[in-house]
């Protein structure tokens, strides 16, 4: 996209790391996962690979729109997707997946980086919490 | 994705005009026409660059999965599109998004003719529109 | 909610109908079904419920959003919710969520009974479906 | 819905909130403040009313789906709602969304001290948060 925003390089690149991210774990779960089945279905593998691909369009959805509040969605993506990652490798044969997960994870950790601390935020009478760096 | 699965090469083409298009909707929406203001935040049109966004998200979605219900989804998508591409060139100075759209609406289109007639999927003792063909 | 939209109380009901039936979807997919295992993780069927869930949640926000298009959206659903009553009535032990795909896919079908011909809506000058009623 | 899940009551009334908060965002953007426009489509207020709507929905289906994350979620939708509903406090005459925001806020506050402490989960060779309680 050419048009003019504010997002960085940084951004861009954690906005493709999400879209990837969702894209891969929501395919492999509902097509992989279902067709191999047995540990590929196990109830805390399965749920966190479609709870991994809800949070990432999430994030990408925050970021793709400038939203000010990136950081804190980032910060429960980075949480999800270091244990979708874990989880995929204890079950095997889920390599991509594993990949997608962990440069996601480290991508939003890099983002939710930026996050103010809650105390100053919520203390503002400003609602942007870029607005007290 | 290089893991097997039974997506033409149609298909992905249209999941990556369903994944661009609502990228580009929500992100002129909600930036652009945010800081543009006036004919760009004008009711119907700004609902309609929302509603375009979501409803090429679940498309994607729809076919990231294999889902065998593609087709009517992909059917209003193609509404959906088509009406935010005429509707962005009324607003003018929405070229990407009209592209974007317009590219949307006929790769959807393409897919959901691939529809069965509604008639033999109801009579259908099958749940799958792909097995009475 | 209280504030004045133009929602009628077909639509009202409609709305209630999708947020009832992704609910239970998703619910019953993510706890029950793979708890379960078995019929309850068949691929064709469990990839249907996460689908239902997720095109309940896109024609529910199209309604809430008083889009014009939410006639379109609403027949995509109404296809979806009625192969997944299907499968859940084959699958057994799903009377809920058959009950609700059931209930949504009749009301989404009288919602959709309201779009105007393919050919009308492409012939028109103006992007709105209901302006040329 | 009276199948068996571990959400406690707590966790029922998070999802209410959470619901309710999309529902009211979602509706009163795209309707309300579309129709009364001026401080109402100003960017970063309008913006965030549609990022809430996102993550509530997000937050919603998470704990529907009996995610053992769902407090990491719950903690940027308490930011997020936080945040809408000093936005909508500011422009004024959004009195049902500033309730429905705030509700949601503290609800998923009390969520989000559900998490665990991130050096342990991390550490953790289990991908459950709730492992190592």
């Amino acid at each position: 996209m050419t048009h003019q925003t504010s997002q960085n390089s940084d951004m861009q690149e954690c906005i493709e790391a999400c879209k990837t991210c969702h894209d891969i774990c929501l395919q492999m779960a509902l097509t992989h996962c279902l067709r191999v089945g047995g540990k590929h279905v196990e109830e805390e593998h399965f749920r966190l690979m479609i709870n991994c691909s809800e949070i990432c369009q999430t994030a990408a959805n925050f970021m793709l729109s400038d939203s000010s509040w990136h950081a804190s969605v980032c910060a429960a993506c980075a949480d999800v997707c270091d244990a979708c990652a874990k989880s995929c490798e204890q079950v095997g044969d889920m390599d991509e997946c594993v990949q997608a997960c962990r440069h996601c994870a480290e991508s939003c950790e890099h983002m939710a980086a930026q996050r103010q601390p809650a105390g100053s935020v919520r203390q503002s009478s400003d609602v942007s919490p870029g607005a007290h760096a």
